[in-house]
């Protein structure tokens, strides 16, 4: 905040007369480095009016990569930070010393409210133990959660799945408070007026699964009617990709080795695929033929089109590009950023997640019967 | 065992002087019914003189299948059985009043050493807690697991995973057992001389994870020269498809969930480059051309090839097949439990891992240090 660089640009996209959304972003910790960044940024800037950033990393740099898009000019603040969060560093080690990464500093800009939301591509450990740090807690929420995208036969395109690894272990309130947020976030973030939610599981019989799952079952059941969703009960993996459910609730463990497998298993396909139309000469012209084809299947399994996990359950909003984000992918997490900020979606999360059955006694009316509590 | 029908079969067989391995399988519990468990039979009759089967299921209804299999005369003794599991049916209930099921009766025949190996692709739950109940644990076995194939980049086109979900639960003894068990399975079953064992975390870093992966981690790294294993360490749900590792080892909770979501995502794409291909005249035509292509990448994907969970951990060998298995399914997992059955592999893998540092007192040069047990 005592860095003056770009405030003057600040101050003059501010004068247009125009209300801008403002987003920080960390410029520094993705695989493709600042230039990604500032790519996207300027992306995002053409198709948005109502966009501005302000930009944190190395600010001689960044200096000159803001000034290369015209798009940019006038609504891009740039805070130098010298530090940089690489994704080998320890989270433990962040919070210790990193005060002067871009990381840091980027959290910082919506902890002081001079931006809306954060938008990050380094570390995700390190990223998430920084905004619990500097952000906080929601009142009520006992861990946070990651929500990511699944590519999904659902008409939107995708499913949301939390936690996506923001913590290995949850209990049956913890698993509760996803529900609450997963939903609160389908609703608020993607318009889906009456999200269907799912908890993940081995089976879809009631007697199958961990003893935590068992009871979580009956407390996000007892909580659906009042936080106005509708609990499918018990999904497995493969739902993570079917039309029946829109917000799937798991661990942070499992949730994270699945997205992985996902991921992997897409990624495979597809190498598979390449590897099949250039097999023969004759393959190779099915595969020039068919390249519309391949190009629409690619764009619905494309992981930049949806790009942004959305930290759950802080004071604040932070979204976690993918580290290998491209211009696109970036984009499109900015994309997300502005419309969560746009939405008011943490303020209506943080209401939501306030009357969690833990504290029904402050709240009778949300929820009328106490956990039965079967652990 | 009182039932004679067939019984002559089955001398007629071994009185041609043919030396045949001899597998039991239930007929009933697969989604396609027993025509495609026959039929699978007969594939693999075809192709294996050295095979014989004991069969279970409904006598009158397998007699006329059998019939109209000339593959199958002489070699194929049938077991009359009431009961049929089904997928519904809770593993409890079996276990109490499932006597008279196809799928007791073809563990029974395991467990009385007329067949050397069992085939079912009836509901896993009630064939794994069938299978302990008359087979029993290996001596030092604390947690059976199933033993699944993943497609992967590796030369054999799999890696192994387990546990694929016999158990929801797994210490990190468990753990320990899975690695031994695990890399005995892939090196006696699957010809890999020094398997590479990797467990599933969700990150690579050391310092992630839960307390019973890093105190496994340190247990399968001590284990592994002994055991003539390769410990990459840890692995992530990505690695399940890679060519770094051939056995991944984790609970079953998370190794099930991770199965489904590969599956799911499998079939995902599938599904939408049918759709891509069929979206306009000329992706039809292209799709004409590339019919060699696609069916290429179809058998890489294909499940049918690498068909049949191994329960691992038992006194005798049990494959689980895929619920859906068609013919060429069924035939697989024939081929699999014949492979197994040759290698004599269960009992090696009893001698291996009759020797876990739990029991490492019994048998100092195997183990020589005892477990640091930081838990």
């Amino acid at each position: 905040m005592t860095d003056t660089t770009g405030t003057d640009n600040r101050t003059s996209a501010s004068g247009q007369g125009l209300h801008r959304t403002i987003i920080s972003v960390d410029a520094m910790g993705g695989d493709r480095g600042p230039a990604a960044v500032v790519a996207g940024l300027a992306k995002s800037a053409r198709k948005n009016k109502h966009i501005g950033f302000v930009l944190h990393g190395d600010g001689p740099e960044l200096q000159k990569l803001v000034a290369k898009r015209p798009e940019l000019s006038g609504i891009c603040d740039i805070r130098h930070a010298e530090g940089v969060v690489t994704m080998d560093d320890k989270p433990s080690h962040i919070i210790r010393h990193g005060k002067n990464t871009s990381m840091w500093s980027a959290v910082e800009s919506v902890k002081s409210r001079e931006a809306e939301v954060c938008v990050s591509c380094g570390n995700t450990g390190a990223l998430m133990a920084l905004s619990m740090l500097r952000l906080r807690k929601l009142p009520g929420v006992s861990r946070p959660a990651i929500a990511v995208f699944w590519p999904s036969r659902n008409p939107l395109g995708f499913n949301i799945m939390l936690d996506g690894g923001a913590d290995i272990r949850a209990d049956e309130m913890d698993l509760l408070q996803y529900a609450l947020m997963g939903a609160s976030y389908a609703r608020n973030g993607h318009g889906i007026k009456r999200p269907r939610v799912g908890l993940l599981n081995v089976g879809t019989e009631e007697h199958k699964g961990r003893g935590e799952i068992r009871a979580a079952a009956e407390l996000i059941a007892e909580a659906a009617p009042v936080a106005e969703f509708d609990f499918v009960g018990f999904v497995e993996g493969g739902d993570l990709l079917s039309d029946r459910v829109d917000v799937i609730v798991t661990d942070g463990f499992t949730g994270n080795v699945a997205l992985k497998t996902g991921e992997g298993t897409a990624k495979l396909v597809n190498d598979f695929l390449k590897e099949a139309f250039t097999a023969t000469p004759l393959s190779k012209i099915a595969a020039i033929l068919a390249t519309t084809s391949l190009r629409r299947l690619k764009k619905r399994m494309d992981p930049r089109r949806s790009n942004g996990g959305v930290f759950l359950g802080l004071n604040g909003t932070v979204v976690k590009s993918h580290g290998s984000a491209d211009a696109t992918g970036i984009s499109a997490a900015i994309k997300l950023a502005f419309d969560l900020a746009q939405s008011g979606f943490n303020e209506k999360l943080a209401a939501r997640v306030a009357y969690a059955p833990g504290d029904a006694q402050d709240a009778p009316a949300l929820i009328e019967k106490k956990p039965s509590g079967e652990k």
